[in-house]
């Protein structure tokens, strides 16, 4: 009856702990567990929680991509031009924009996608890549008096903070005072991320 | 009997397993368990981890607030002043050092809160936004023959990496020895962030 | 018995909940419980996600570390000399490109290491800090005319970058079809590392 309860818990557990002899799988009390088992179980949370974090994990690889393509450009530019010219001056310039405000998108993006839904986060995420490629692009063809500014998406990251904020004050309300408001807003979420189509 | 140990896991958990018809709720195995019913139990893992980080998250929205801050104020200085001025380099400069160290901030500080304790490491995360906050405006006013160095907040991020590896140090002779001084250590470093009001 | 599943989980929750006289330990709902056993509870979840991600921890830490040793010869840099000399400029942009590729690195690393295998995606991160360290100070020691390029590290992020992908698809395919061939996948990882090795 034990081993049913663990199995309950994750396939993977199941799997590897009822064929496992050495420890006798999930009969013993943890401290005496094999380390194989120990590795399958802490496995089985990461899978839990991967369960939950999935497409942000998605978004960032895109968002790794397309920092790669940018660095790419950068370093055929820096190859080509012996002199700083306009061009590379540009396309650096552009690169270093993009980069300065990339830590803040992932944080912020990672923590909307953790309080409250990853969906509306996943998907605020892409629309931020589409805006930076399109800056990037602007950039770059722009002649130095009229650069498109410093910032961009400010409305994306703005959408993600609030998600953010919401999204801890549901938590401390369902903590302290066992109020659980959190689907209501999921579903308002979902629907107000389509707002960010609008350009 | 099942469901009441299901039930004691997550609140979250509970209340949605139980009104689950369509896959008889907690009673059956994992490998046949409705889709609503395994999102329910994966956002249940998110909720208990988000119970130690809940602490970072605020402090890493706030970070990002004052990122944006910053962005801002480089942004209007751009737009005003149509040829590069001091006053544009300086603030251009004040954004860049800060924007240079703030992936290894973020990094240092999830790493200490989750190592250790979220409560001091989030205290030393608020420490170091004031103090971030204090470089940048001492940043812009000062004349360029006396800029205030390239560092700042040296003291809060050692603070954190030494939380960071005593962390690390613990959960292995945890994990190995079964020896478990976590408590103790966590009350000597709440103890002990009470030193970076020191100024 | 309940209390026996519940120690079952954790060692620390094992020790915590038993002691606790409060709430009556495990046997009432989550929803009485007293704050310290849910503390305990949610501390156990950390602690079983940190066996799955320690080793990236450390690496993170190392990095943090090098950063901050490049900072710090900026800023010695950065005190010595009044006028902008050719040598600060190198240490500068030296420190800034390792600086401009850090956040990309930290969120490939992790992914690479929660989405597939701790093991592998650390032991690269660890090679991708040696050569960062190459790249620094062959940076420093150039003539302006022959820079060593914009990026470095190439091989490394796209092994990670791979892993990820891998990783992803591979969860995909165990959450939606039921196919799981993550055992076969990490062994092969495993080997694969090794291939970094070579210069």
């Amino acid at each position: 009856m034990f081993f049913q309860q663990e199995a309950h818990q994750c396939m993977l557990k199941d799997k590897i702990i009822s064929s496992c002899n050495e420890c006798d799988g999930a009969r013993r009390r943890p401290a005496v567990r094999c380390s194989a088992c120990r590795a399958a179980i802490a496995q089985c949370t990461i899978m839990e929680v991967m369960e939950d974090v999935f497409m942000l994990v998605i978004v960032t690889l895109l968002s790794v991509l397309q920092n790669a393509s940018f660095a790419n450009k950068v370093e055929k530019e820096c190859k080509t031009a012996n002199a700083k010219t306009a061009a590379y001056e540009r396309v650096y310039c552009a690169n270093r924009n993009c980069m300065d405000t990339y830590p803040t998108f992932i944080a912020v993006m990672w923590c909307a996608g953790i309080c409250l839904s990853q969906a509306p986060a996943a998907f605020a995420g892409i629309m931020y890549l589409f805006v930076r490629q399109k800056y990037f692009v602007g950039y770059m063809g722009q002649t130095p008096q009229s650069t498109p500014g410093y910032l961009f998406g400010k409305r994306i990251i703005a959408f993600l903070f609030a998600m953010s904020v919401v999204g801890i004050i549901s938590f401390l309300l369902a903590e302290y005072f066992a109020v659980d408001y959190k689907e209501y807003i999921r579903t308002l979420t979902n629907a107000a991320s389509a707002l960010l189509l609008i350009p």
